[in-house]
């Protein structure tokens, strides 16, 4: 019996952290198509976890980002004194757009992503995003592939990463 | 006499209704691309008819879109307690920017779009766009077209669809 | 001596008028990709002047835009009684989303692109392109490639020009 309780309780809590169904989460995220890929999210994924595993998986040489979903979303602006990100959430958004690059940095995925939000005024927030993850509903992405890999490279005078399409 | 004046009337009432000239309406909306078709709307279109029309045409598996334009358009905010769209309209408004999926529910074609719109001032209001019509001007679109047919599927937990890319 | 002085007042005046260093200008703005082409513009850059001469150096019939970055940028509002835009410049802001379409008129590139930027407070901004150039940061672009020519052609009922794809 107690044997049967800790098994329940391990499937319930790897159930959580999951933060899915297991339904959900037999379900592929992504499928091949022409262009590259389609990923479809669901709720409480997080965005940019999710693209480097797929980007790492798939090993992703380059990519084009197009999407749109629901979401918590936090943009970031770029202080160029303070060298730093200004964060600020938005909390059960309409991603409106999402347009962003996949490309590498010492190894690593690095991805760049731009955004817009409309809240249920339908006013819209927008910029640099730092961090989303899926709220009540997905977020539908189109992967466009390129077969050369980019990389990120620091722009000293910039202070911040820029895309290098040069080999 | 009494015969010409009703082809007059005929012939100018088809144009009303048509909300368009003849010139217009020989010309075709979409054509072929390597990627998939571009779409180019005219004043009067309305958005959702016309991507239904051409994706029933053309049997398109399912696809991402990708426009801008000017338009009057109506977003809905999605009220889960309710599980129905709260709608805004806003007119004369640049569509500045258009993304979506197509795809199949039903036997139907299921368009499911977001955009951002921008009014004389700049503002920009978006989200989930529940009817678009062209206004004065155009909107063009270009449609990314996948050979794999996807449905969208109602998801219970959150009594909205969500694209099903698994066969 | 009075030969070394004009000749480094050239250098340095060249390179100013570049507004790039020596460095940047080595390295290529655009690399081809299966889709078409991926453009990376930087600080000082101007969007229309690179994508015109992009577009004819590489011969580019016709294209779809996507793109995002941060930029100085002139949106404009067509006022259909004045038929003339009204501008409104917004600076150093987040180019959130960029959709657009290359094309042709009367044997010049035509470009036509719709934004939205977000300011440091994440409020957005957007509709038609007029100007934009490229802030503290980097401009990256999709360009999809469409081997058919479209032109612009100009519609007497609008007073503005729309995207001809019919032959």
């Amino acid at each position: 019996m107690k044997s049967l309780t800790y098994t329940l309780a391990f499937v319930i809590a790897a159930n959580c952290a999951w933060g899915q169904s297991s339904t959900q989460h037999d379900m592929k995220k992504y499928t091949k198509v022409p262009a590259g890929y389609v990923i479809v999210l669901r709720q409480g994924d997080n965005l940019f976890d999710e693209l480097k595993t797929f980007a790492q998986d798939e090993k992703i040489p380059s990519a084009h980002i197009s999407g749109m979903g629901f979401v918590n979303i936090t943009f970031g602006f770029f202080d160029f004194k303070e060298k730093k990100y200004n964060p600020k959430q938005f909390k059960d958004v309409e991603l409106a757009s999402m347009l962003g690059t996949i490309a590498w940095k010492d190894g690593d995925v690095s991805i760049h992503a731009h955004g817009v939000a409309g809240d249920k005024t339908f006013q819209t927030y927008g910029g640099h995003i730092l961090e989303a993850q899926v709220s009540t509903g997905s977020l539908e992405i189109l992967i466009t592939v390129h077969p050369e890999r980019f990389e990120r490279k620091r722009d000293e005078d910039l202070g911040a990463d820029v895309l290098d399409i040069n080999p």
